[in-house]
């Protein structure tokens, strides 16, 4: 029995795990990223490693490979980080290698929403399902493609970036000075925003605190003061899920998937809010014939979705599978 | 050497070619189709492909396969035809099979669409690409996607529909009784349409008597229209061209193909009008490290897309590439 470990570097933890050939989990260990220097966080994922190791009786020589998750611009066949915001050290830095001479096994590096979605798709909401779309909603919209159970990067490695499909052209404004994007409409950053604009414009909410005091608002009391049945955090979530169901809509009828997954921060915090009305919208767009083979789901593998996907990604590389 | 045929059975005529190995075309034979029962298709498919052989000095036994577009609903896997509007005759009707026994070589069968887009990418504008999106504009919008040189057909089978993604949500009515689909926003039906109300609410054009007279406005006398100044065709066709930037834009940033390829009698009638401002829509939209990686291009090869298609296809599915 060959097994696979899988890292999910964020930008405030790194979440591993440690699993068998079945994807089942034998060890989790989780750190906080501390950002700063690359040598910092190479500490931190060796540290990981071995109370992976560990944690369920094993060596070295009992792993095939790893897959690690990164949030940033990366080319997943030379396993380079490109940049990582505001820290210059991370300049074409070479996580891959890195990581492999300190653990002496093989290293692969994806987006972390790609490999979120390839864990969802594989050991998660997909169940082992051939083409899977994920769609996570959270400070931004990121996305993924697992078409024939591998990931889908297109030609310049940068395929799935479904918040930066438009969805009302000329809608409002979105982020890279666009306008109507998925992003745009559906993270809770733009969530967050319309709130924060109908209160100062004097709705009422038991949100207004939060606004007036200028706290960040997170996808936590946004989630509460809709189970208190806040009358526009329902309608700024009912708008949001609608937007979310024209996306899914879109991309049935181009991709024609299985599963279409939904996860992220503002999904987990109020699946209840987005998943029916996002169902029924993306209903009404889907072709008929295509709706009846596909599914909307939430992701069900929350924090460690990233880096089941890693184990993943590692298990298919190393052609261990 | 092995050779392939590919047929494109549309509404009106019937494309068929006859292809080496490298995708030279050695024979071409069309035949119209007289919409009837598939018996009086199936005796011109039959005078096609005797002539095809005919021409090229070639006989079946040369002969891999024959790959057929056809345009509605059907099971690739299967070969079957689900229905042709209108026509009771053709309900599940075998023309894989039937096609097949009169040919003596092995016949599949595809949509219309798939084919004219595995036919550009293979052999015309995608010229070998990777990762290619094929988007025809015409009575209606169709659109076709090639992954790693091979068709995909999603889940259902019927992946590719792009004309029925939503790009303006809550937009202009579109067919399926949506708002803002590329459908509603791009087809020569949806350029007549917005033509047709201006010259009736009184907005002056060299198309007003073709209005008037009720004459059915196809994409020629747009393109003539175009062509001498008129200021309410360029004006329209300025906005879908607009719309198909944007739809390439979407499709940009989710997939990251190689080559967009535009086509359909619209597309192929007035390509000065739709191509530069469609390229530059999609360039403000697409992420730049996908579009240094991206083209846009018209499509190549015509009628005989289709066809092509169907000859690449065949070669792909009977292992003789």
């Amino acid at each position: 029995m060959k097994y696979t470990i899988g890292m999910d570097v964020g930008g405030t933890k790194i979440y591993t795990i440690l699993v068998d050939e079945s994807n089942k989990i034998l060890a989790t260990s989780k750190r906080k990223t501390k950002k700063g220097s690359p040598s910092l966080l190479l500490e931190r994922i060796e540290s990981c490693y071995e109370d992976l190791l560990q944690q369920a009786d094993l060596t070295s020589s009992d792993i095939s490979g790893i897959g690690i998750g990164f949030p940033g611009p990366l080319d997943p066949r030379t396993g380079i980080v490109f940049e990582a915001t505001n820290l210059p050290e991370w300049d074409h830095f070479p996580l891959a290698d890195k990581v492999s001479e300190i653990c002496k096994t093989p290293v692969f590096l994806d987006n972390d929403v790609n490999l979120g979605t390839l864990g969802e798709a594989l050991a998660g909401a997909g169940h082992g399902a051939e083409n899977v779309i994920g769609i996570f909603l959270g400070t931004g919209v990121g996305g993924g493609l697992v078409f024939g159970g591998r990931l889908f990067h297109g030609t310049s490695g940068t395929a799935g970036e479904v918040g930066h499909m438009i969805i009302q052209h000329k809608g409002p404004k979105s982020p890279r000075n666009l306008r109507g994007t998925v992003e745009g409409l559906t993270s809770r950053t733009s969530v967050v925003k319309k709130i924060t604009q109908k209160i100062q414009k004097g709705t009422d909410s038991v949100l207004r605190p939060l606004v007036e005091s200028k706290t960040q608002i997170k996808s936590r009391p946004i989630a509460e003061a809709y189970r208190a049945g806040d009358p526009l955090v329902k309608t700024v979530l009912d708008q949001t899920a609608e937007y979310v169901g024209v996306t899914i809509g879109s991309l049935g009828n181009l991709l024609a998937p299985d599963v279409v997954v939904l996860g992220g921060g503002l999904m987990e915090a109020v699946p209840e809010a987005i998943l029916p009305v996002a169902r029924e919208t993306a209903k009404k767009i889907v072709v008929p014939s295509t709706w009846d083979c596909m599914k909307i789901e939430a992701a069900e593998l929350g924090d460690n979705s990233g880096a089941m996907g890693g184990a993943v990604l590692a298990r298919q590389l190393t052609g261990s599978a």
